[in-house]
């Protein structure tokens, strides 16, 4: 945890000692009443993220609360959206954590042809329950701001709420088999023109040729990672940060 | 498990039913018995890694055998070496894997000054058994070839392993505080002279000066990736993303 991340309805009341920044407060930075630590307000997109200095008020042994001074704007998320199927629901959360982590604005989940059909099933899609994923990625990478996520039927729902590419967007559906370049090659050639990036990754078993023609209906080239298969977590940091270098993020 | 991966001293044995190849040949493969399937050969650096098809010979309940008919050699690692002060113990296996899948050619483990000193003491860098992801991270990427992976008590022992640069081998450490520029631009830029890297990425608390001093007279060049905080997994990744980038291979 490199910052304390807090909603702003959490300032001034008091968190329980079982709240994981509570125990890392205590335990790990061994703070206590009156001292003050590096902290910002989450929000949703849109909405102000400060960062700047927490002070814990009370500790009575049960619960802790911070007070809250904001300093200056959080840096914005990356120009980065992620269209992901569906992975293993054991994996959501790191991955979720990861890609928050490394600034992605945006991430569209949805089930695919291919996809494990117990998985569109499972809770974690069914509840939209990923705060928490969020929130351990913001605190890791030390900036508040968390991405939007949605989750969609298949890929149609996924690509109709994408709509037509804004102006200077470049789409890329990472897959092996209808690749024409190299991810990583094309983008040490293709020069500061890209302003933002759609990335699509499948699922396990990839996407079917009906998705593969849907994704480039909705203007996706087609790239590969290589020749070496990378799971899905591994795909998605390559993928991603291989797009923020592109834009001098990196 | 994208590949079936055999040591050469596997071939014709029966192994238990417990090995988790059996398992996912019997239950994710469902073959039995006369069955084919993709397998590769795996062995220490120099030695050859064949691919070809191994054949189910004999399943009694309790053990299967295989044969194999070697068909190519499996293509190199890649010219990849990291350098990774003691992560936390918990992460090792799926750091090992995930690198191992990315093709790192070879990996030093060394202790750090910040480092937690209880990390040294844990069995699994004390007794070096790291076979299991190593292998599992070539059964993920389809190429039975593994990183070597060498354990130092400090990252002096590391730097005196690693010797003088190659031609045409880079040396970069990741570093916040010492970095003069961002990783990601520099690959973009560099163009196709380089034909090796050496990354080194610290454990949890980063590098000393003393270290700092150390890497920079080993020939080590110092950048970053970017504003945000990675945790060790992420960054690695994304390290040797972007120098495969730089190499054509992703």
């Amino acid at each position: 945890m490199n910052l304390l991340v807090l909603e702003p309805r959490e300032i001034g009341v008091p968190l329980p000692r079982s709240d994981r920044r509570v125990e890392h407060v205590r335990k790990v930075l061994k703070k206590g009443v009156g001292d003050t630590l590096a902290a910002g307000l989450t929000g949703k997109a849109g909405e102000p993220c400060p960062l700047g200095t927490a002070r814990v008020e009370s500790w009575d042994g049960a619960a802790m609360a911070f007070s809250f001074v904001p300093e200056r704007e959080s840096p914005p998320l990356r120009p980065v959206t992620l269209l992901l199927g569906f992975p293993r629901p054991i994996q959501v959360n790191r991955i979720l954590k990861d890609l928050t982590s490394l600034g992605v604005r945006r991430i569209l989940l949805a089930a695919t042809d291919l996809g494990e059909k117990s998985y569109a099933e499972s809770t974690i899609f069914k509840e939209r329950e990923f705060r928490r994923p969020l929130l351990e990625g913001a605190e890791q990478a030390g900036n508040p701001r968390v991405p939007e996520v949605e989750v969609h039927p298949n890929l149609d729902a996924a690509l109709a709420d994408l709509g037509a590419p804004g102006s200077g967007e470049e789409r890329w559906a990472l897959d092996p088999y209808r690749a024409e370049t190299r991810f990583g090659t094309l983008r040490a050639e293709a020069g500061p023109g890209a302003r933002a990036f759609v990335l699509a990754v499948g699922s396990e078993r990839g996407w079917t040729d009906r998705e593969l023609d849907a994704l480039g209906a909705a203007a996706f080239g087609f790239a590969s990672l290589g020749d070496r298969i990378l799971r899905t977590e591994t795909a998605c940091a390559a993928a991603v940060t291989l797009s923020l270098a592109a834009l001098g993020l990196v």
